[in-house]
């Protein structure tokens, strides 16, 4: 077991579930919360979970990123929107040669990170998790949890499996939470965006969940458009997504359960949408390589335009 | 004054007002009328008009097309969406020899009625009419109102200004209608679709107005990208739109009172839209010429699923 200090920045549904799994394991975990900081310094978190419901009556919470030790490893678990907070926040809780683990959608975050702290490492991860905040501290686990792991590098090049990668992966799996260990962040990063664009920019759109898309032929094509431009964008940036991917992507999604994606939760509570990591840095990215994804960004400019409306709070 | 017969098919906001205006000035109109044939039939029209209120006490009103003498012009009112019934409408009403007037937006319909009905000449004609129907047999014309006239021979090949085109402008001059001359149907098919495709298309699919549009960059940057789009497929048929026209209708939609289209309109009356006609036909043509329109493709997959979903009754 590792003896570092992990922060979690961002106590909700995602980091708040990570979190607590990992000081429940034992590990030494310190919480910045914002608007939850009052319950939670008081009364903990709680965690109900189809593996097993627990509550943590003691945490180390937070409301100021001054008041919180220097961390080994700094988990960013906001959403992107709040992103803007990271040069604030970041070097105050980072060691030097600590790590900093991205547990974000998107694209583009990580390389974000190494301008605003230097001599950390970065590692992304991709989380597979359904999990909601149903109330301050109060977090509900309803499936899957496993995260791939991968360590950022300038440009994203390639990277062998590291030592810290390694580490990190120990951790949350004595934590209970299965890691895959990934050579290509950035590979990862597109695959995961063949699900996110499509399914997530046309529920805000359309107001319809995955099943609706998937059972009406023209969304449907729609959806396989949208795919085709995530794997162009891929592969403006050197990375392969083979065709059989896709095809698993429409499969898997036929048999989920009909599913509101995140982008329509936040859609739906009037919250900022993570339009521009989930598809207008992708966007941006390609064509900055000379790669144009004219669908993508016909979303992308509709759902700039739905969240600017919607948002009269943001 | 031209002493032949007038058939009206669909006596709506646009077919009862020109129509109606026909008949005012002389000539021998006949309409053909669905759920508001017993009001009409027994109390003919009624017109409010910005130029000027009228009502025509009796008219010839018919619910069946079996019924109605052969015409020497037959207006084509209906929307799009009802040109099912053109087969069943054209062949039993038009004169051999007599002539087919296209009121409709969109693309394709002069070619599929050549299909329909031999022997028979067709005209397009592209309206700037701003018209309700406010009750049954009742209209109110709010603005605008003029007409550009084309005639259709075999591949949208460019004409010049025939008899026919002449006299048909001569009848509707002199019942107040505003008229032009086109030697180029299809050149101004692709011009009015310059504006209809993203307004209307746009309006649905983000529930917004025009001002709304304008006003903001991403809507407005999607409205120009959609512009470059049907300037692209404009060019896949031989007919180029100059960008100082594609900049008319921006600065055009800007100065306008902010205005729902007709697409949106019909779609919060849950009425079919004219997707078929106004986005895909335009689309379907310049992929069969080889040329993408990945913008418009992808606002037409999403208006065909609205469309349905909104289309319980259809």
């Amino acid at each position: 077991m590792y003896e570092g200090k992990y922060a979690i920045l961002g106590t909700g549904a995602l980091g708040g579930y990570y979190g607590a799994k990992l000081q429940k394991a034992g590990l030494d975990v310190h919480f910045l919360l914002k608007s939850d900081f009052e319950q939670v310094s008081q009364h903990g978190l709680i965690v109900e979970s189809k593996d097993g419901d627990f509550t943590l009556p003691q945490v180390n919470a937070y409301n100021d990123v001054a008041k919180m030790p220097k961390c080994d490893v700094v988990v960013v678990a906001l959403k992107t929107t709040q992103n803007h907070l990271l040069p604030k926040l970041l070097p105050s809780v980072v060691k030097d040669g600590g790590i900093v683990l991205v547990l974000q959608n998107g694209l583009g975050v990580e390389e974000e990170i190494t301008k605003i702290v230097e001599k950390v490492h970065v590692i992304g991860g991709l989380c597979f998790l359904c999990s909601n905040k149903v109330g301050a501290g109060h977090i509900r686990h309803l499936d899957y949890g496993h995260i791939t792991l991968g360590e950022y590098i300038e440009g994203y090049a390639a990277t062998g499996i590291t030592d810290r990668m390694q580490q990190i992966g120990n951790d949350f799996q004595a934590a209970g939470i299965e890691i895959e260990l990934s050579t290509d962040l950035l590979l990862g990063r597109w695959k995961k965006l063949m699900w996110n664009i499509p399914y997530n920019g046309l529920s805000v759109v359309l107001n319809a969940r995955t099943d609706e898309l998937m059972a009406d032929t023209y969304t449907r094509t729609l959806v396989e458009q949208l795919m085709r431009e995530v794997q162009a964008g891929a592969n403006s940036m050197g990375r392969t997504i083979p065709d059989s991917f896709m095809q698993t992507m429409l499969d898997y999604t036929v048999k989920m359960k009909p599913y509101r994606t995140s982008m329509k939760i936040d859609y739906d509570e009037c919250r900022p949408l993570e339009v521009d990591a989930i598809v207008g840095n992708p966007l941006h990215k390609a064509q900055a390589l000379g790669v144009n994804l004219p669908q993508i960004s016909c979303l992308y400019h509709q759902l700039k335009f739905l969240d600017r409306r919607n948002g009269v709070g943001h």
